[in-house]
């Protein structure tokens, strides 16, 4: 925990915040703070800055904030993800979030394994848990929006292309001709299917729609390791 | 397992070979293999092919195999990384060699707590479990070496230099100034310090061989996105 996620029903007063449960417990019993310790701190959504811990009981631990800087930019991307299998789900939006994703989109694919729709991990609390988890790691603030939809035709029809648009659209497909760009400096909208890949139909509708087909190159890899790597090479 | 990993050891005769235990149960239950299937294989340290399945009894699998396509090109990249934290030890592993690093330094620092060291996870079994793994996922042959170092100063002032000859020297610090350098189109050794990055006087060690401070962006990232993620940037 790089940063402690702050909440507007954290605040008692104007710069004043009590926080119990999760955050109490990793401020003590990690980062070991005592009284006048001062910590990074986030306001959700909002800047960042320093707590400094004023009182700590049984219950709560309180901080008097002082917000300074903005949090870091946005990554202007956009994630489009066969949804992965739950093992793995959890490292994947944790990871995402950490790099600076602020929209993903979990789909539905002709390989993705019916089972994995029915994974508790993809609840509201697990998914807000592991975005939360993300940012405070990086030291951001602004949680990225998750939207599932577990239809993969009417989606890439109706919804994809004015989400992609004015992005490089691209899906990543192991046997594409094309390497994936470098340093795009633009928006980027990129698509990763399950494992095994999307299949010929999908990457179809998806080249329908204006996507471009880019090789990762020779290695498979897991899906985490694979959003980290095209992340580094395209911003 | 995107490619059955095979041994010496495992060659019953020129072209056959027979597998028990781990890599059985996974041909038989992920894979769901029977008779007549051809699955991906690869030779440790050598070429890549099929292998189809000639016999399925309770103790062994059977394949004949051909060996047809050399493994990709290594990464011409070595991690030095300050040991990581058990729990993420084996990701690490995994997915620098499923990267397609080659040369891997487990080292010692001041922020690394002395309690790492007596994981199990450090044993020669299961890093070579985990980079076995690693190779599985990536469809790649050849096992990086890697070498553990408990003192860092002899390590960065007697091995270092040797081992970062010839190659573009990186150190990966939040407050460098510079950036890190896109498509760096030689070999690169690359230090990555522990959680809390190193303190001021190893990165003084360390540009005292030559290794460049760089920054890595903005947010601060988990051993392994921070690894996927350079990899991507550099090549």
């Amino acid at each position: 925990m790089n940063l402690i996620l702050l909440f507007p029903d954290d605040f008692v007063g104007d710069q004043r915040v009590r926080l119990t449960g999760r955050r109490r417990e990793h401020v003590m019993h990690v980062h070991r703070a005592a009284v006048g310790d001062a910590l990074v701190v986030g306001v959700g959504g909002g800047r960042i800055g320093t707590g400094e811990v004023t009182r700590i009981d049984e219950e709560a631990l309180e901080m008097r904030v002082a917000l300074r800087e903005d949090p870091p930019k946005p990554l202007p991307l956009t994630l489009v993800l066969a949804l992965p299998r739950p093992k793995v789900l959890n490292r994947v939006i944790a990871g995402a979030t950490s790099l600076g994703v602020k929209r993903i989109y979990l789909i539905n694919a002709w390989r993705v394994e019916k089972s994995y729709w029915k994974s508790p991990r993809l609840s509201e609390e697990n998914l807000l848990a592991q975005r939360t988890l993300g940012l405070e790691q990086a030291r951001d603030t602004t949680l990225p929006s998750i939207e599932i939809r577990r239809l993969f035709r009417p989606f890439v029809e109706e919804e994809l292309p004015s989400i992609a648009r004015d992005s490089l659209a691209l899906v990543a497909h192991p046997t594409a001709v094309a390497e994936c760009p470098r340093n795009a400096g633009q928006p980027v909208t990129l698509a990763i299917g399950p494992e095994g890949g999307f299949i010929d139909r999908e990457i179809s509708s998806l080249e329908g729609i204006g996507f471009t087909p880019v090789a990762l190159g020779p290695r498979i890899l897991r899906v985490e390791t694979a959003v980290a790597s095209v992340i580094g090479r395209l911003f």
